[in-house]
């Protein structure tokens, strides 16, 4: 199933949005390092700088964008609290900025997200309302229900203040290792590779910006090739970060214009990549935080003896999840 | 069984030499990070600071005693080359430091020691040669190997450089955070902690040092108790890099000297400890490197509204064999 969308809207995101989405998430969002591998490069031939945003609050990128999006809200907005759908760190996300911004939180989470992502938003403090993947849509759901509690939405990626918070991953990110030729994304809604490709417009405009989806949910790999916004059924992959059915009307436009090429890696590459980070790098990283290392590592981008930038978008993943899937 | 041993020897480690093997050090072993976890707080009630060694070089502390140690050999002896023997992280040690030094490396270890360890250590380019633990003694069989082709031996714990080499991991934890009311580490032989505890005397002489075994090769804590060596049969844990039979004499001598006191936890704990690293922190750490952690998270010690310091001393496991443990 492909639908085409209205003509993209004009990019509604500035450099000096991220900037001072920077500022203001300073004192709460760590600011994640970049790490290096010695047997990575030597895998595949580049210098590659991993920015680990698996060591960001709540485990993901997705605090910077929430936060930026719910600090920026109206005294009324933050009293009548916000609402948002989630497969599971954007949850998280929104829990922990109400939690820390005095605003209530009610979150839509698919049934089956994985229990570490449930918890923790739970925990947070959020009201997790949970919905059948298969059989609802979690827009319709969200719509009606911010409408009859008056609730305001922050949406997981489709919103301006959103993609200026994820940007700001690429601006530490190019701070610290100087200008890179290519900077490589994994794209789920596309906020995170949206926000960094701006960015690196601004730090380093003759960066590749490359993004990499799972195989199953290559919406934005099609819509990057058709030049148009093509929407799939719900994809079946172990990347859950990276399951929508869409990029957005924001992150489409943004992409088109900004983003130099899209490819996609089967899901077992991801455990490969997961394999690698765990036993050489020590690091634990999520199904979605893995795109962007499979990529290089089954050699779908031409990597050699360049600089390189990779994100790591986060590590949530239960031990008995990342247990069977090593077993597989 | 336990056997008495001839009265210890005089500590043969200084402050300034942990200092020189610093220095030494620099170029080539990774300063560590130390991490921090809001949520390692909220359970503990105490502000801890973990010094993580899963991030250096071999994944484990061991690069700086190995190092230490074959950096200071006579020319002679390093023409003719190094032996040594260890369940695995001192193995892979050896070989790396041998690979940057140039000197050749022969390398004892149990048939059953982790797939990684091995691996690893034959990819440094060591020769290795495998034993039963259960049958041969490694120490005997290293002693007529040495002699055989000449080799010098370097042992994993029981030597003066080796421990100067390890005692540098407190350095820089101390030099980071300054004074602690307390430095928890994990016990195999008692290199690490024997090192850790002739710095914590000199850069915080109040800062008690406990140490931590697997209560399956509990040989130091009746050493400590016994205030005389105590050798056991060879344990059974999940912690292979503390399943030694017994201290060595001089690390004995100055367990006995400057640890305040020594504790033990069961397997079960060390799994918990994994997941926690895993779920929470986002890093790999394998059971020998969860003791110290996993005495707090069973409240072996007393830890509330103390600032404490945590060795992670290495990350060298198995997915498959992290998958398992995460399964029992």
């Amino acid at each position: 199933m492909t639908n085409q969308s209205p003509s993209a809207p004009p990019v509604a995101v500035t450099y000096a949005d991220i900037a001072s989405a920077s500022e203001r998430l300073a004192p709460v969002a760590n600011r994640t390092p970049v790490l290096t591998s010695r047997a990575f490069n030597t895998i595949t031939g580049a210098e590659v700088f991993f920015k680990a945003e698996n060591f960001q609050r709540v485990g993901a990128f997705k605090f910077r964008g929430a936060y930026n999006a719910m600090s920026r809200l109206s005294p009324d907005e933050k009293t009548r609290g916000v609402l948002t759908f989630s497969s599971g760190n954007h949850a998280q996300a929104t829990a922990l900025a109400g939690k820390l911004l005095g605003v209530s939180t009610t979150i839509i989470m698919p049934k089956d997200a994985p229990r570490l992502k449930l918890n923790a938003t739970r925990a947070y403090g959020a009201d997790v309302i949970l919905y059948d993947r298969s059989e609802e849509s979690r827009e319709a759901l969200a719509n009606e229900l911010a409408q009859e509690r008056n609730l305001t939405i922050i949406p997981p990626f489709d919103h301006p203040h959103v993609i200026a918070g994820q940007g700001t991953v690429a601006k530490e990110l190019l701070e610290k290792t100087g200008p890179l030729d290519m900077l490589i994304v994994c794209v789920g809604g596309g906020g995170l590779i949206s926000g960094c490709a701006i960015t690196a417009r601004e730090l380093a405009p003759h960066c590749k910006i490359i993004g990499v989806e799972p195989d199953a949910g290559n919406d934005g790999v099609q819509s990057f090739r058709a030049g148009k916004l093509i929407r799939i059924d719900t994809p079946n992959t172990i990347a859950d970060g990276a399951s929508t059915n869409s990029l957005g009307e924001h992150t489409f436009a943004i992409i088109h214009s900004l983003v130099t090429d899209m490819v996609s890696v089967p899901d077992a590459a991801l455990v490969r990549a997961m394999r690698f980070f765990f036993e050489r790098m020590k690091i634990v990283v999520e199904p979605t935080g893995s795109l962007a290392a499979a990529a290089l590592m089954e050699e779908k981008i031409q990597a050699r003896n360049k600089r390189i930038g990779v994100i790591i978008s986060g590590g949530n993943v239960d031990a008995e999840r990342f247990a069977s899937l090593m077993q597989t």
